[in-house]
């Protein structure tokens, strides 16, 4: 077993992301949990949005490389086993490595404080800082 | 890279489980998240004792193959990629197969509801109900 097979790949993301991304749902009872998670899937040099939670989100690195990004901050490489605690409201990107193929389960915790804000495409330029 | 290795195996636990098993924390911040996740490694034939969450639980199967049952309803068995919802105040154990390591990630949800509440073990005769 490969271990980006664990959970479904499921569908192509159509908006808030730049290139290729497949989103699974694995719980969206928000009203039992307070929270939803899902497995993403990046193709090598994708990501999400410029976006924040105003309840955080969690995420945890299942297969290939990673880039994640605070505003303000340096980007990071993200890898196999990483798990990545974003606090609510704190403005981000994640997505795969340029070459490199990315998965990982992440959970938006505290649902009830509301959806996700979104703020515009991560550029090649702030895309590519961690890998001229 | 065997998927049983993308968190780490973390300490053996010392109470609430029957055999031997490890807990690695993930994420203990439940001020900004109102959440904590952990890896949970199963040796074959080991389980958690009863016990119930009063925000939820979620379990997401990453290695091996694990037993899940709820109080009152028959044993199931889990596999990779299986993602169990166990809703607040719901009375349930979980583990390893007798014969198979088992490995799932955790989060407990809702963690300002308080902490888990816990019944005693799951009994030889209650574990063996799926294989005998």
């Amino acid at each position: 077993m490969k271990t980006n097979e664990i959970f479904p790949k499921g569908q192509k993301a159509t908006e808030n992301f730049t290139g290729d991304t497949w989103v699974q749902m694995l719980t969206v009872d928000g009203r039992n949990f307070d929270a939803m998670s899902y497995n993403v899937t990046f193709a090598a040099g994708s990501r999400t949005d410029w976006h924040s939670h105003p309840g955080g989100q969690i995420l945890y690195c299942i297969t290939g490389e990673g880039r994640y990004q605070e505003k303000g901050k340096p980007a990071q490489r993200l890898k196999v086993g990483d798990v990545v605690e974003i606090k609510p409201d704190v403005v981000h990107w994640h997505g795969a490595a340029p070459d490199k193929e990315f998965v990982h389960l992440g959970i938006s915790t505290q649902l009830s404080k509301g959806p996700a804000t979104w703020y515009g495409a991560v550029t090649d330029e702030e895309y590519m800082v961690l890998d001229k």
